[in-house]
């Protein structure tokens, strides 16, 4: 049994096994675009042609006569009506339809047909239409060329190397960047910045002498519907260009962005645009010239509109040189203080790309704000798949379950939700050279889950696990789909269990990874807890701490303002409360500690347990590698309950009533 | 001014400028010794001719005759029955005569006659004997071959780059080696172990095919009295020698050991022998074949016999993988528990090397009690001259307080001293590539101190500090001396008022540097301090705790057993005890907190006031880099008092009378 469930060599085959074409290479397809449709266009048909090839049916094109009738009718329709991307499909007299506005609504269209597996070809079909509800569907790599020192090759990577570069430069061989942007197209990616954000001294080069290496990454992405993004240094026409000067309301400077910006362009004329840190964590930025984040942002949006091209600028700009004493500066305020008072200020093609909360993609944190306060910008809400706080690939962590929850956010409780108000999508890749891509397999589901929820933001993480089951696993015994529910769904509650409680954030040791509760807590980073022998949290009311609260629309300002209505999972992100604190549970916050920790860490043991009943189930280089991982997720989350309940016991007195241990 | 005041160019002459020998070079000075005596003679002859020839003096040879009358003899008298490395002084009839019994005894002796500067030719010069009260005083490079990805070219250095190597090789240049043991001559140091006891892959082949590398390092300190060890991996056999065991009780494993320290003797015949660091940190040692640590030290040192070497076999072996839930087990009683067992099994060229406490070179631990039983083991005493934990060369720390302590105290309290039961003395070196040797200038004060105490264990701090300023800036305005006075006399005192409190321990952040309260106090290395609401410190009595009171003989035993008579500075170590426990000083354990962090960190900030006062009157380089130092200890010491007195403030709930700032 298990030799048959041997995947590719050299790499996994995600949620593209060949199996899962078997539907449509089985039948008679019709592809129908004009033979200078475009790459994708022609990406869309060798894709067929494959599938019919493997699995013995045909391919007919608008140029070929042929008496077969198809089973499967792909078609180019610019005059449809669609939406870019778009697709519409339909079933009538045995044929199934899939029309699209454009090359890359074909492609989706065609990935949609695999989704549904022999649903696309079963009279039952519901016709509809389809098109992204987000243009912008991005992924940024935190890769760098050269190996930093402290960050490696990946930063905040956990899936090995880097998929593009290897030890200073270009990965000679990019045939894997090519399977990546396959993958990625399946799932609904439309955008990748190739470079780190925090852009080093090799990496600026891409912008210059290196962009050949860009060109190269371009030409893997392009016909999979995916332009390349640039992350570029505010600093280059200083430390590239030797002007002296990067303040963006010199004219030099605009100059040499805007010649810069015309050789991206001339070597790459679907270049996306750049990406920006900002006066953000040492990286250089406008403040140093007295100018603001529009003054910084319009300077580039203005080089690259000519083309077409977008700035995405990040908001994660705050003091991270903070002292610690201070209780009035709050790390949280900072992306909205700065960004807010601009609304407005900014060029078209400029994106405000928010952190999906105000500090830094912890398990629990409320909406940022910034999201609410600028209707006039452009907006990108910031993910994270890769799980720097969240596992790091070593937990199993189904993010789809966060996501969910932030981009249906309502902020002003009135049916607008964060997906409104966020044009963009925009994801910290989780990718590597690792045979799985993502390092832990179960990842993958968070990658596939990114590019879905991107384009429908309305998938439930329940649904959208069962797709990537059914893709990944193509024609497994039913138990697969049982066990990895059992094990992936309420992932993401059952690791805010064992960690930081109650949206007190930030309790981990060095690189993020393990508990490490006062590892933070008099650090210069901005992020405390507060805790002593009464209580624990962070006062960011109104009427009494930081004001953070009041950055809020109604009803949350209010909602937030008071611990008598404030959720109890952002109970200590908004209020210091004695340890005997009841909950609106009915808990006291101490007793809320102890129980979910000893639940959520014995909640681990019955992932694991649960795993090993699909040992024989799937390939056993992926059982293997999903046990060995639970193994240690078990391990960590038990140094988790042990840690946090002990200080918290250490710290209140309070016994456990439950009569866990305590150290 | 500022311009008479430049030293050596490439390094800083520390305590051997020339004119350090200008009382000598001024005169006419003889030295009798046979052309062939030795190496170490030819140096001594060198010295004196170099002085001479700078400074105007004459030096006469015995074989050359001459009608001046020498102002100073050095002669060499095997037979005068003087100890081996000693030389007698006196002064009659306007000659000051140094006699010497062995060929290191007179290159001491120019050395003490160096220190004695003019004083050496005042008729009141007291007539006397030297000799070292310790035979062996060995300075152990940590440096490493291969830059270490963690810990970096020098392991815990912090004075820059290794001396020896760079970037994996020897490096091309030794001249710097030769300068480097002429000044270790001059404090007294005869040993030096040339590389990390952490042996990595290819510092392990130092004993093998990079053997030629110690060759040239040990023809440098040849000259200077200087015999060269080695750090070897236990693992040897097994990983250079191919034999797949290094089971000490294996006949292949004890000829590989003989064939080693054959080749290794046949290159350099006065080689030092071997140091060891088995079973400790992750080391490959004996137990992994059921045998001890006697038949792991004897293997080697059986090998080592027959050529006179030694193995130095190191006591820091304990568990670094502990449960920090686990209370019963305590690290501080490792060394004992493994070796006094072992006492009498160890052949005679075995020394066992224990650190000075239980622990690892902490500010504040009691003594080892290893030290007090093993009477028929030879033991070593081993120091660190290197800032470790007691400020990595950018905080004054006057080392030699800290060692006069320990080499004084008496274990039974019957006269005896840790010094007569220490036949060895060892510290870690502080030296590096930096341009004053020890990154800190006034870290120069510990080097010279260490080699200066090894030799003779009753000198004062204060005595050996005047010594060094004298050497280090002759003829220098009264006022140097009063100013390093000042700012180094007490720095250890300071330093332990503002760090970890009552002997509580490792109270430190990542690399060892700065404050981290709680920072190892869920780690697996067994440093806790268990601090709760309610109290602090670690109970090691008898009667209640881990028993470690009980391995020490009487009448520390008791003494350390009970709160009411167990040292204030050591409590912590001892007890475990409430915030609001009274000290033999009369204040609360928590306000003696308070107001020894205030206290010591207000103390940092008159040292660097006082340092100002040097400016012009000694070089400008030095003067600029302790300043820039000063203001870091300042800006630390600050953190550590913040974060100290914060984190009891936090734990208590008690408000400090003297009411300084809490956060």
């Amino acid at each position: 049994m298990r030799e048959n469930l041997v995947s590719t060599p050299g790499w996994h085959a995600a949620w593209l096994p060949d199996d899962a074409f078997a539907p449509l290479g089985r039948r008679v397809v019709a592809v129908s675009a004009p033979p200078d449709a475009g790459p994708v266009a022609t990406t869309v048909v060798a894709e067929v042609r494959a599938a019919v090839d493997r699995f013995g049916g045909r391919l007919l094109t608008a140029s070929v006569g042929d008496d077969a009738a198809p089973a499967l009718v792909l078609a180019l329709a610019p005059d449809a009506g669609l939406p870019a991307e778009g697709f519409a499909v339909a079933r009538t007299g045995g044929t199934t339809r899939v029309t699209a506005a454009d090359e890359a609504g074909l492609l989706y269209g065609l990935f949609h047909v695999v989704r549904l597996g022999e649903g696309a070809f079963d009279d039952a079909l519901v016709p509809g239409s389809h098109a992204p509800a987000h243009a912008v569907r991005m992924l940024d790599h935190w890769d760098n060329v050269d190996v930093h020192d402290v960050m490696g090759q990946v930063e905040r990577g956990y899936a090995g190397g880097s998929i593009f570069y290897e030890d200073g430069a270009l990965c000679p061989d990019l045939t894997r960047v090519g399977a990546y942007a396959r993958l990625l197209a399946a799932s609904g990616v439309n955008r990748v910045t190739v470079n780190n954000v925090n852009v080093h001294r090799t990496e600026a080069r891409l912008l210059t002498d290196r962009l050949g290496d860009v060109v190269r990454l371009a030409d893997q992405f392009r016909p999979w519907g995916i332009r390349v993004h640039l992350a570029v240094s505010f600093g280059a026409p200083l430390t590239l260009g030797g002007l002296g000067t990067c303040d963006p309301l010199e004219p030099a400077v605009a100059d040499w962005w805007a010649d810069a910006a015309a050789r991206v362009y001339a070597a790459i004329p679907d270049f996306g645009g750049f990406l920006v840190k900002a006066d953000s964590e040492g990286q250089p930025g406008p403040f140093a010239y007295g100018r603001d984040h529009a003054d910084g942002a319009n300077v580039l949006a203005r080089a690259l509109a000519p083309y077409g091209g977008t700035v995405h600028w990040r908001a994660f700009v705050y003091n991270h040189h903070q002292d610690w004493r201070d209780r009035k500066t709050d790390r949280a305020r900072a992306a909205y203080d700065h960004f807010t008072p601009l609304d407005g200020k900014f060029d078209e093609n400029v994106v405000v790309q928010v952190k999906f909360g105000p500090l830094d993609f912890q398990v629990r944190e409320p909406v940022s704000p910034v999201l609410t306060a600028m209707p006039r910008t452009r907006l990108a809400l910031e993910l994270q798949v890769t799980q720097e706080y969240t596992g790091q690939q070593k937990h199993v962590y189904y993010l789809p379950e966060q996501w969910s929850e932030v981009l249906g956010w309502e902020p002003w409780a009135d049916g607008r939700t964060v997906s409104d108000v966020a044009r963009d999508v925009v994801a910290v890749s989780n990718v590597g050279d690792d045979r799985f891509w993502t390092g832990h397999p179960l990842a993958q589901a968070n990658l596939y889950g990114f590019g879905r929820l991107a384009w429908d933001p309305t998938l439930t993480p329940s649904d959208l696990l069962d797709e990537w089951t059914r893709l990944t696993f193509p024609g497994a015994d039913p138990r697969v789909r049982d066990v990895l529910r059992d094990v992936v769904l309420g992932s993401r509650a059952t690791y805010e269990q064992y960690t930081a409680p109650l949206g007190v954030c930030f309790m981990v040791g060095p690189g993020h990874y393990g508990p490490g509760v006062d590892f933070y807590e008099y650090s210069p980073w901005g992020t405390y807890h507060f805790a002593d022998r009464d209580g624990i949290g962070v006062d960011r009311t109104v009427a009494s701490g930081t004001g953070y609260a009041g950055q809020y629309p109604e009803p949350w300002a209010s909602t937030y303002e008071s611990p008598d209505t404030c959720p109890d999972e952002l109970l200590l992100f908004f209020h210091h409360v004695p340890y005997t604190h009841v909950l609106r549970s009915g808990k006291t916050v101490v007793q809320h500690v102890y129980d979910t920790h000893t639940d959520g860490a014995a909640r681990t043991e019955e992932m694991a347990r649960r795993w090993e009943d699909l040992d024989g189930l799937v390939e056993p280089d992926l059982f293997d590698r999903v046990r060995t991982l639970l193994a240690e997720q078990v391990r960590s989350a038990g140094e988790w309950r042990d840690q946090v309940r002990t200080y918290f016991w250490r710290h209140s007195g309070v016994p456990d009533e439950r009569g866990g241990p305590l150290y």
